[in-house]
């Protein structure tokens, strides 16, 4: 590696680091004004917004990325004021820095206070939509942490024009600016030593796809929150109500089938598939989806079902695909998705309480639904006001991650004298 | 490494996954009624114990271990006893498996619960002290979790003797024996295979020296909680009460050197350090601790106090000695904490409230204190019933780590058809 990247990106860590300090003792107002500066700069800046993305435009072009990703890319007036929007949502959000989490009195006397306190340097690297970059460092400013950004070579020139937007509306102000690093060298080489700053970055949250994410999580000692991807599961039990199961179905399936927590495979009692599969099969074909099913089913409805191989029930088609199986009791719908799932999100259509319970008890996943669709697995539906990522890992977060999310605690411990006998 | 070895860790990693389902459906009460079956299993087989634990002090004497170590080895009738009531304590704790932490209701009618789960497999290294085979079966069992140990080579009679006694002891209940594993390999390689666990073990919680902290962490993916070590601070403002301040200091190094939240520098205010420095070092000295100074606590007292090296600021002696250094004013104490310290635990004795909240603010410790001995960081002390450890790590845990901290969340959502439009 060479030494001189190395030695530039220490520095910037160690800055970032100490910066963090300062961050952590900003006020609430203080904060809230810097969101507000920025939403206002990116508005007022942008054609050099546009002018720079176009410059990636051009390459992803010339290196013919696909077009889903030309159109991530893309930066035009909507997505500049939705960024700015995004911004001044923030400032809304109650500030999760110095909340008391928990207070008790000690028979002694002691008074001991869990308070809730910014992590430090927190580690984003993403992948091409250049909103990532305003998004996370108005998340990471909110909640008093330090922000080092790591972007995609594909939206190198959007990403600095962001940034340079944002220090240029903060350099007048309270804001230690060394608490906002973008990362220039968006190589694997500048990635490798970014993930050996573990003296300096205290969490990181990789953005992208299962390939980045692993390579993430695989190199680097700093605690890494994450999801590799979401196998999304909708049971429909014999005690559904069919056409709830069929409205929800479609939801989860097609309503935006590119995302996460679409769902991907939907499991079926046997006792209500004669009634249920042929009308479901019916809505889900018409909607364009491809249908990969167990025999069970594919006795039910014969025409034009592929046949699911056990590779199916692992698969995240993040398209217009799904996996279809038909269960004999709850129970074996809960063991498939506890098997084959990712631990995202899944759901149950039933209308016995009781079943709900077992399922909701059972199912190991970060956010388990009963008679509503998978698509709802997002923190701004469920009402945090802003979204980092969601965590399919089960330490420190889980879930729709935000504000609180990035915060960890420490005690407060106030005493009039008191020793320990 | 032998595949033999890795295949048989492997085996039993597996099977403590699969039972650690069965453990988070497990209710209370089969919780409860297992601890008191496991205390008196301990109690009823004190011969059995003292005769497997008289084999590993036989090992520590031939091979000259030292006096402190065979002394946390060494089992008696007092000592199982502690064990069994350790085990009855946690019955008085409250399950914390299945707490809603929180409920909304959105706009849309859905109502989303985070609620209390269990992590899965928490992996247990740890050293010499017998007792921590009990408490952590108990504290991984009330919390909902599969216990995976691995013990020191210089305790493996005296562990094995209690595993044996509580497997016994569960054997005709309702607890699934697969979720309570004791590695009988102590060896290194036993332990590097153990740490290639990562698709079963969902959490390691090393204790130990620093030593075998590093080692865990340095070689392995699955994360840990941990602290390497607790270099305490105790700050003595010019606004502190002399007397409350002597007592404090006393309580913080003296009380019991040798344990990690025992105070290892003392910083002073300048404006104190006359007056205070000559009575507290008096104190100190009769209880036979050695100062090691900086060069302004030496002009104030002069007789028989070596100097500090650069190097002592961040030593953790776990010994009746104490580095001193005399500050300009709370923002240099507060400094020097978050530079040298260790972010465990660190006292400010002051009766300015303006200067304690400063103070409590930046000091980037996981327990903060006023007018108080740094002794207190501990879960017992916190009302927490029961500690697995503390944690100087920021994600997940922070500070002393009690059954909450063996849990994560999920989150339920409940709803009545809602789809997402």
């Amino acid at each position: 590696m060479s030494t001189k990247l190395s030695q530039q990106i220490e520095t910037l860590a160690k800055k970032a680091k100490l910066a963090s300090r300062e961050m952590s003792l900003l006020s609430t107002a203080v904060k809230d004004k810097a969101l507000k500066d920025m939403a206002k700069a990116l508005v007022n800046n942008q054609a050099f917004l546009m002018r720079e993305n176009k410059r990636d435009l051009q390459y992803a072009k010339t290196n013919r990325l696909s077009s889903a990703l030309i159109d991530r890319l893309t930066l035009n007036e909507k997505r500049i004021k939705a960024m700015a929007d995004s911004l001044l949502e923030m400032v809304k959000i109650k500030d999760p820095v110095g909340e008391v989490i928990k207070t008790t009195k000690r028979p002694n006397g002691l008074v001991i206070k869990k308070v809730r306190t910014p992590i430090g340097v927190i580690g984003i690297i993403f992948e091409s939509r250049p909103n990532v970059t305003s998004d996370c460092i108005g998340l990471c400013l909110k909640s008093g942490n330090a922000a080092f950004l790591k972007g995609g070579k594909e939206a190198c020139y959007s990403n600095k024009a962001v940034y340079d937007c944002v220090i240029k509306a903060l350099k007048s102000g309270p804001i230690p600016l060394d608490a906002i690093q973008l990362l220039s060298s968006t190589d694997r080489e500048a990635l490798h030593i970014f993930l050996k700053m573990d003296r300096y970055v205290d969490l990181i949250i990789p953005r992208g796809g299962e390939g980045l994410i692993r390579f993430v999580a695989e190199h680097t000692r700093i605690p890494v929150i994450k999801h590799y991807k979401g196998v999304c599961h909708t049971y429909v039990s014999s005690k559904a109500d069919i056409g709830m199961a069929r409205r929800i179905c479609i939801n989860a399936k097609v309503q935006r089938p590119g995302v996460c927590n679409a769902m991907e495979t939907m499991l079926v009692h046997k006792d209500i598939a004669k009634k249920f599969l042929p009308v479901m099969i019916e809505d889900l074909k018409q909607c364009g989806v491809e249908i990969r099913a167990d025999d069970k089913t594919r006795a039910i409805v014969k025409d034009g079902i592929k046949k699911a191989s056990e590779k199916d029930w692992y698969e995240e088609y993040l398209d217009l695909i799904l996996s279809v199986r038909v269960v004999d009791n709850t129970k074996q719908a809960i063991d498939h998705i506890n098997t084959y799932g990712s631990a995202h999100s899944d759901a149950i259509v039933t209308n016995d309480k009781k079943e709900a319970a077992q399922f909701l008890k059972a199912v190991d996943s970060s956010s388990v639904f009963v008679n509503t669709s998978t698509r709802f697995a997002d923190g701004y539906e469920y009402g945090f006001g802003a979204e980092v990522g969601i965590s399919t890992d089960k330490l420190h977060a889980r879930g729709p991650m935000a504000l609180e999310e990035l915060t960890t605690y420490k005690y407060i411990v106030e005493g009039k004298g008191q020793i320990r006998e």
